[in-house]
Formats: structure tokens, sequence, C-alpha cells
């Protein structure tokens, strides 16, 4: 899944050039481009398929030359995760009715690689074993507020398996403290595996007018293009996990310890990447701090930075912008990014 | 006098680009530019000389196309001002003997433009009238530590000048006040007027290492770049003041306000710019700050700055590089310019 657009790392994300496509620590590789390389060695390439908007196609052609043109499905419309994966899975079917998928954000971060191929596979198992929908759940190290959580309930019998007993929206500081000390409760990573045939099964259930957009017509990879551009905007804009996740009888969860963040906001950025002894970050700039602490610096291009006396901020510089801000404060981005597009205009947002 | 390099505005002024040649409101007009226009009333475009290093001369033809070939004198090292304004005088009295100068720093900031004007006319008909050498004295607003003061002397019987007293390096702080309380001293401004066989004689009488360079030769307005490029760089770097002003006997002073500031530093240009209700000055920015108070903002190219919680910053941002830094420390950033080159490298200075 590589559609989306976010403000929270503003001013280097941007519709333009969403999270997903940039090289957030100046290691040469996109998340994108990790992504790909991190599921490759349990996907082969050619069973790679890329869902994003269509205004990204040039982006993904660039930085994965390697994926086939038959394998990036381009969306025409926004319409959140479950039309694209309702899409995907008809597009995976209709060329093996028997495959399995595993279906991953591209704009997430993951340290743990065996591990996370590991699950994968064990994964793959249980899926392919029989009807299930298999979400991960990342054991949580904090008792993160920004995050959906998953409380497990019995077991399967694969180990690290169980049955999700519910799903949680973002919980309270208070409510996630009794979540993570219990040790019933789980990240949702958003990342799921199923068959095919589970998923579209799973999508007539619990949500047949996201099927309905599918199943209505004459669905078929030559004219797959046509079909999509009229059918696909018809579908109600609504998340996999309110569509089908929190509804259908078949959910589990893989319990499991990845290294995982989801990258979502400065912040999760900061806590994520190696610090200097004085606790600052520096992405992709030379710094020369005085009396800086636990500030993160992000430039693009090749630029340094001189600065004095900031507290846990957020300084990120972009070409069109330049950002100077509490990272305590980082919820008000959002806000703030509103206020620029209307102030200054949609170019630097 | 075009030739300085200056490391007190850095990033924004480099050694290839020094602050006269910068458009440092944003107005589209460079400080060499607003100089050249500010003095055009009074002195005729085809008698204005711009002396400058050689390696400026492009800059200087880009942004004063108007100038002719033959007033760019393009110096072949850096002497400092005693050994530019001999030459000036040589170049200026091979055309005319007789010829009255004034000397204009390109790079300071004048307000008061008539009064400038004025003061300029009351100058020339001075030292026209006699054997004398005049600079302008700034009636202090306030006890700077970062100038020269001049103390008056005798009157002369013209309004407003007098003979100077004495010249003061920079002051302490609470010299400084005593200075300005005692409404005897004025800042020295560094432009000065004369007629060029004043300044000669003056040369040779108090700086005679500095005038035998000139002397000791074959110099001929036609021979001129041949002659400088062998008897410059022998010429001891040596500033006007400590060569000429201060040593010699008949030294006047012409006492004006006129709106001026050298624009020394980051803090001069943010005392002289127009502030915005919290007491911050945007230069070619549009900002969105919140809770910010006392702080300047300059950028160059078109980009916008969201900024959270600064108190008496200068945040001063270039291609090449972002300086986030308290106003009050501003004293340091010529250190801090020397350890960015020393770790960084030339290009980022």
């Amino acid at each position: 899944m590589c559609g989306g657009v976010g403000s929270r790392f503003w001013p280097f994300s941007r519709r333009e050039l969403p999270k997903q496509f940039l090289d957030f620590f100046g290691s040469g590789t996109t998340l994108l481009q990790a992504t790909f390389e991190r599921v490759r060695p349990v996907v082969q390439p050619e069973n790679i398929v890329i869902v994003t908007n269509r205004e990204y196609y040039d982006l993904v052609r660039a930085q994965l030359p390697e994926i086939k043109e038959e394998n990036i499905l381009l969306e025409p419309a926004r319409r959140n995760t479950a039309p694209c994966l309702c899409w995907a899975a008809h597009h995976i079917a209709a060329r093996d009715p028997e495959a399995s998928m595993v279906v991953l954000p591209s704009d997430h971060l993951v340290l743990k690689e065996s591990a996370f191929h590991e699950a994968l596979r064990r994964g793959f198992d249980f899926v392919e074993g029989g009807d299930r929908l298999l979400t991960l759940g990342i054991r949580p190290s904090s008792p993160h507020t920004g995050y959906g959580y998953i409380q497990r309930g019995e077991p399967t019998g694969t180990d690290s398996i169980l049955k999700v007993k519910s799903f949680t929206e973002k919980p309270s500081e208070e409510m996630a403290k009794v979540f993570v000390n219990s040790g019933e409760f789980f990240w949702n990573a958003g990342i799921f595996l199923w068959k095919t045939s589970s998923l579209l099964k799973a999508f007539r259930e619990c949500a047949p007018q996201v099927a309905a957009a599918f199943d209505d017509g004459d669905y078929s990879p030559k004219g797959e293009r046509e079909f999509i551009d009229r059918s696909f905007p018809a579908a109600p804009s609504i998340s996999i996990d309110y569509a089908v996740m929190e509804k259908a009888p078949n959910v589990y969860v893989e319990t499991v310890d990845l290294g995982w963040s989801d990258l979502g906001s400065w912040k999760a950025l900061y806590e994520v990447s190696p610090r200097n002894a004085d606790g600052n970050v520096t992405q992709n700039c030379r710094l020369l701090a005085s009396d800086c602490k636990g500030t993160l610096f992000a430039v693009k291009g090749d630029k340094i930075i001189v600065a004095d006396g900031l507290k846990d901020y957020i300084v990120a510089d972009s070409e069109k912008a330049l950002l100077i801000y509490p990272i305590a404060k980082e919820q008000g981005l959002r806000h703030i990014v509103n206020e620029v597009k209307d102030r200054f205009g949609e170019q630097f947002v």
C-alpha cells in the first residue's frame, strides 16, 4: 500500500511527495524501497504488487524500476484501505485463485528483519491452513496513545498466534498504561495476511458495499483499467480495520517484536533514530550545536545547521519551508499545515 | 568602497558574496545599489568610482551596469582602506587635480536621505575651502559598543562642523554611556570628505609607506592596471582611520543625524528593521509564528517559516546553511563561522 498522503511530516512530506517516497534516514533508500527490499526474501519480486494513487505513478516507477508495469495498481481516487485491498485481492486472485497475500504499508520502519521474515512465514502457514484473517500485533514498548490496540483472546495451537478478542481505537494515556501492563494488548501495525479468497469472502460478508463495487460488473485482468475507472470511485471510503477486521468472526493476531514504528510523526522518527550524546538526532545534515538537547534536525539537500539553545525541538528544513517547532506540541502540526495552506497557498503543503 | 568581506552576516554573506551585494531588505535593491542611488543626487554617475576586489568584478558589473568600466578599480589584493583610498585619490586626481571626493562604504544603511545629501553638500563646501579632512560623526542614539567614537573639539564657524579632539576605539559599555551622556561623542561612520590633494598630502605626511607604494613609480591612468598589479600589493594593510585620521592635524567632524547604521551584524539589522507586534522581524520571508518574540527571521528564496517558542533569536537560512542562534550571543558568530570552516569546509563560509 503506497497511496497515502500525510501532513504529519510537513514540510518534508507533501501531497506531491508523501512520506513513503522519502529517504528519511539519509541512507539512500526511501521507505518504499526499504519495504520492497524487506519483503523480498519472502515474496518474489514478480509477486509484489504496489497499490498507489495515479499521481504517484512516476515516483513508484523511478523508485522501484524492478517492478513490472502490470504490478502497479493505480487508484483513480482516494478511498482509504478497504477498496484498495479489495482490488488488490481481486487482482491477485485473477492470477492465482489459491494465492495468499501479505499487506504492508510502505512507510513503516522495521528494525528486526529476520523476526519480520519469520513472522511472515509463520503467518502464511497459518492463513493457508484455513479461512483466517491474520493481523500482526506488536508487543508494546510503551503506553503509546498514537496507535490502535488489539486485545488477544484464545490461543490457536500455533505459537504466538491467538484469536482477537477486541480492537481498540487510540486510547487515552491512562487506558494505554492499563493495556500495556495487562500484557493482553498489542499495537495494531496494519500488517495483514490472508488468502485472497478469505478476504474476498470477508468483504462480501462484512462490507457488501465495498465488495459490490468490484463484484457488480465485468472485472477481468484484461479490461482492468476501464473497469477500475468506473467502479473504484463508487466504492465507499473506509478502512480495512473498520470494514472487515473489527467485524469478521475469523480474525487472529500474531504477536511479534519487530523493532517496528509506523513513523507516524516527527516525534516517532526522533524516538527510533540514533541520538548523539546530547540526545539530538540529525537526519541528513551536519550539525554544529551548542546547548541543544532532545532536538531532531532534518534537512533536505547538502546543508549544515548551526544551532544554539534549542531544547526538545523539531527543526525540519525543506526547499519550501522551515519548521522550528517544539516536539511536545507536534499534535498541533496538522492545524499548522492547514493554516500554512490558508495563508500562503497550496504550494507550501 | 566595495571590497569588504565579512562573516558577521553568515550564512547570508560569504566570501564570494559579501554583504554589500545582498538585498537585505527584500526590496529588490542590494546595499551597493542603494549606496549608488543615494549618492547620485550629489555626485554625477560618471564621477562615481567603485573600488573593489578583483574577485567581485562580475558582481559589480551586474549590479551597477550604469557604471563605466574605467570607474571600477579592481584591487589585486586585500589591503584594508588606506591603500584603497590612496589609489582612488590618485585615480581621481589624475582626471582632475582640483577634485574633492566623498568616501562611502557600500554596505551601510541611511534612512534620512535628504539629511544625507545636505550633509554631503555642506561637507564639500567645507573641505573645498581649505586643506581639511572631514569625517561624518553620527549623533549616537544609544551607548553602542560596536562603533568607534569621535570626540568633537573647537567649533569652526561652519555650523555642525567642529575640529576633532580625539578618536576612540570601540568602548566598554560603561564608557559608551559616559560618551553618549556627555554629548561630545559621535559614532565614526567611516564616511569622509576631502580634496584629493589634501588626502594625498596627508598620506605623505602621516603614512609615508602607503604614499610610497603609489608615489615610487610611474603611475599614470594609461598604465594603471600594470602599475597597480606591481605597487598595490606592496602597500601595508592598514585602515584610513589608523593611517591618517588619527594622526593628521587637520581633521574635522560634521555631526549629523542620518538614520544611519553600519549594518554590522544581525543585531544591528534587527534594530533598524520594522518589527511586528511581537517584536519579530522578517527579512524576505513569510512567517507563521506562535509564541515568538524579538526574533529576526531571514531567508533566501521563496520560502516560509513556521516557528514556535523562539525568544530573541536570529533565524537565518541560506542555501548552504541554517543558523538558529540567540541574538545575545552574536559576538560568538565569528568563532562559529571559523568552526564551520574547520569542520565542514570552506564552501560553507
